[in-house]
């Protein structure tokens, strides 16, 4: 059976060593010191590997049950499920005032990354929940925060985010629910919403529905979209469970992975729904919850991608097949373990490089949706919606790809369910495809964030790498060579890249969004790029003082690698932007 | 449910327009003309679209089911298996005294890409049959070869490969089944096979294994392996079938895909088996099959993209999502086809490149195994040696990164079974491990094809598609821009990288090993560059005598997309493979 380990140590690293997160001027880390988060990544680190990562495979053998409108979630998730709410771990980042730890969000992303990767379909459950609370905390009402946040932040209560539709989900101005208002001011929610993770299950009391609908009379199209709170269970006044609400699952999916995740169909039939937020401005509202669900879901791309990684070294320093080249290594054994052979360890280092640039990444993110929220800091907030599509898009698709490198190590065992390797890929599938299939990640980031406010957000970015070159270049020339210097090349292709979009916007819009996939990737190598060079200015310093520090050793010899064998890829990806739309739009429909 | 529709039209331009092979110097070439080859592919497609295709979701919901040592197919194999055995599918390419319609290599080529792309499952009975036919057919005794061709080229009695053990599988050296000689002049067999593909099944009478074992006393390693022919029912001297052998399945697999084949433990005990060719000369015997074997797995790589790609192509034209940015291009619809949007043009064009050349590339491997075999071409055969490895490992490593793009287009749906899409990529991932794991092939491919016989084949590569681009370079400025040019920038990549693992070679064996896996990948985008030049010159050709020939004017842009759009990979891979293997091999085991 896969194993998992929270790597509580690299997290750390990142915490202290690099973003030096103590000092940072963001009230409430302050009392974010080393001893402080060991404690909290410690304890989750435990509840992950020893409670909720050996559900993982059981949840997918058994899948969640429907019958008559009833889902049954996998022995065993709603008793972990019952401990994590009683260890506070729901509501860790969630404010005191509703029953959470009001820590920062960089510490919610800390843990969620373990909770993914240990269990991806059942971390799901508390993640939509979180969002929906979100929601709710950010445009609800004093009476429905009062009402519905003490029983969320705790999990007593789920959320879900329901917006596609059969027939819609990226283009959701076409959405047909329908929303009637009533004479008390509550609505009638009547139509049908598909794909609704975590929709219906027995871990919850009850689950509070965040649906979007059409008043009718409105607007069309997307700007005539509202977003209403449904609770399975209509709530009393006194915050006691009521009548059954007009909502019911009419099945569940069947998927690819995640099977411990029920997937529901979703049929309101005159719900009664309470408006959040304004009419017909939903998309804002369900924006603050997407937007964090985006983070999110980037971060399981690099959570499947650890969890599958640990395993692949596992498998590579048992399996004994084949000598080293260089001369037998295990001379006693029958063969050398895999782990000698170069091109087994060229996978694990391009899954080592992605996962730990990928966690610095995210937790740099994490850092900044704190600076934006807590310290009310506007250019922190304009540089995370800039990101968000590259975290959510590139580290979905690379994270995926490392699952299948892990499993590859596996051999013939890889693709046999009972190794647990076929879950870490199927599961890690999703995350490309959930909150905005990858290409409208692309979209965003080159049709949207990437303009917005003249640009000002990209340009801050690159003035903070070429910032960092600037203070680092006369330091020491083996950093400069190893770590500046590739990622000066690959600011500047980011750079340029850009450039090539704002000079061929005026004259075809088709250039930039046949290469917006490949520019989310170059913005993703770059960001990482970044992430490596201060990863590894931090290992620099440390060796400094101590050159035996092996973390430290093995920190900049992974970030060598990164830097000399995953960032050459930038000129690739420069070229196919640079190639323009063409050869992708010349053929007629019917020619493909 | 998805669609499947033969390629014949590009598999007849690939034939006549680019290789011409009616008018090759190969025997049975001649026979090869238009009419003839048009009149097989069709026949074959529609036995693919209509009878085996169908069955592919068939086979993935229900699998084979298990029961003391019997094995069930799913619904429909059956009918449908003795369909393709009536229609002489099965042997048509294998000699006509033993049954067979004595065709080329090449034609077998075509329509085994067929039957892959319609039920991959379903196609691996067959297959495997085929390589164990083609094993006895080189290496059998003349009453071993009467005994059991003839019903085997018919698949009246399918046929197995054992390799693997559960302690070994690429290092067959430490291989534990043996092979006790009886005074009979047979063998007994003892020892547990397991990944053992269409090992047991109700689909043929009996089941002819061909098995890997070691004599007593004979070499230790790999030396010491022999090859034996070991029958589910021992066949009696007037060749009906007598007793059950000693051999059962013990259990098959639980896998991520291809579940409608059998994957096998096969338990022998002490059973009846038959020496093929010469004692501990068993893996020359076996390479037979296995090179067969890896270019049909590459097949399926490409079989399996075409496939996935045909339904992304219909989903993109009637799915409704979104407006061009360029206008609306469905006015009157709600919203425009999602095939409007660059990205998704992208996507398929990646698709639909690769496919294509894809196809041109097996198939000219398939023209040079004819060359070799039936015109004893001696260079032919080196080539094809150094290539069979980059056909296996880059078509099925991006074959399968093409199903999870099409899969993609799908967004939510792809993910869900009833689409059908999930089954794509579920089943095109076993291709990047079984027959030697896409590792293997880049240590096959670097470790022995490249330098064999002083690198002469790899020379002679170089040397062809330098001919190509020296006879062609003055016919056409927009030819040599869009199709020369960016051939040779790649050939030299490639000649580069060669220079650069023979230049190390003597000082560090690792720098090579460390590259091998992208120098598989440089190698497969040069000969992809190749083959869509030759395919360019078609259409160039053809579009000089009709300029309105709507199929040529497609090619010629989907060439360009790949020579714009793909080829460029080549530097990025150059980079990663001279960067050595210093950062890779750094680390020791317990740092990982």
């Amino acid at each position: 059976m896969p194993r998992y380990i929270a790597p509580t140590e690299d997290m750390q690293f990142i915490l202290h060593d690099v973003l030096n997160v103590n000092s940072a001027d963001i009230p409430g880390y302050a009392d974010l010191d080393r001893a402080t988060t060991g404690a909290i990544l410690e304890e989750a680190g435990k509840l992950n590997s020893d409670v909720i990562a050996p559900l993982n495979p059981v949840g997918d053998r058994q899948g969640c049950q429907y019958e008559s409108g009833v889902v049954r979630t996998p022995d065993g998730f709603k008793a972990a499920f019952d401990q994590v709410r009683a260890g506070g771990w729901t509501g860790l980042d969630l404010p005191e005032k509703y029953g959470g730890q009001g820590m920062p969000y960089l510490m919610g992303t800390a843990v969620i990354e373990m909770f993914s990767a240990a269990n991806q379909a059942f971390a799901m459950y508390q993640g939509l929940t979180h969002g929906a609370a979100s929601a709710i905390l950010h445009h609800g009402t004093d009476q429905q925060k009062a009402t519905f946040l003490p029983k969320m932040v705790n999990c007593q209560w789920t959320g879900t985010m329901n917006l596609t539709e059969p027939h819609c989900g990226t283009d959701l101005g076409m959405m047909r629910t329908k929303a009637d208002p009533q004479d008390d001011g509550s609505f009638r929610i009547t139509g049908q919403k598909i794909f609704i993770s975590a929709g219906e299950h027995d871990l919850a009391d009850n689950i509070i529905h965040l649906v979007l609908a059409k008043i009718p009379g409105g607007p069309d199209g997307i700007k005539g979209v509202s977003l209403f709170i449904v609770p399975k269970f209509i709530v009393n006044k006194d915050g006691s469970l009521g009548a059954r609400n007009g909502v019911r699952c009419g099945k569940i999916e069947e998927k690819m992975g995640i099977h411990g995740n029920a997937t529901c169909v979703m049929d309101y039939d005159g719900a009664t729904g309470y408006l959040l937020g304004q009419e017909h401005k939903g998309m804002r509202a369900m924006f603050t919850m997407m937007n964090e669900a985006r983070l999110g879901v980037g971060l399981q791309g690099l959570a499947q991608a650890d969890a599958a990684y640990q395993n692949a070294v596992d498998y590579a320093r048992d399996r004994l097949q084949g000598r080293a080249v260089t001369g037998a290594q295990n001379p006693d054994g029958p063969a050398d373990p895999l782990i000698v052979h170069p091109d087994i360890r060229r996978s694990l280092m391009d899954q080592k490089s992605f996962t730990e640039g990928a966690r610095a990444f995210a937790l740099w993110g994490a850092e900044l949706i704190d600076r934006a929220q807590r310290a009310g800091d506007k250019d922190a907030d304009a540089l995370i919606s800039l990101l968000t599509p590259v975290i959510k898009g590139f580290l979905t698709d690379e994270g995926y790809a490392m699952t299948v490198q892990a499993q590859q190590i596996y051999g013939g065992h890889g693709y046999i369910e009972e190794w647990g390797m076929s879950q870490f890929t199927r599961d890690a599938r999703i995350a490309m495809i959930y909150e905005g299939a990858n290409g409208v990640q692309a979209l965003d980031l080159v049709g949207r964030k990437l303009a917005a406010d003249g640009g000002k957000a990209a340009m801050a970015f690159f003035d903070m790498i070429r910032g960092f070159i600037t203070t680092h270049k006369d330091m020491d020339a083996a950093f400069t060579r190893d770590f500046l210097d590739p990622l000066k090349t690959a600011s500047k292709q980011l750079q340029e890249a850009m450039m090539y979009f704002m000079q061929s916007a005026g004259k075809n819009p088709n250039d930039a969004l046949a290469g917006s996939y490949d520019f989310m990737h170059l913005f993703g190598h770059t960001a990482m790029g970044f992430m490596w060079a201060r990863m590894g200015l931090a290992a620099h310093k440390a060796l400094a003082d101590d050159p035996d520090a092996a973390f430290m050793q093995t920190k900049r010899i992974t970030g060598r690698y990164y830097m000399q064998r995953r960032l050459p890829i930038c000129t690739s990806l420069l070229a196919r932007i640079t190639s323009g739309s063409d050869t992708v739009m010349a053929l007629p429909a019917d020619a493909f």
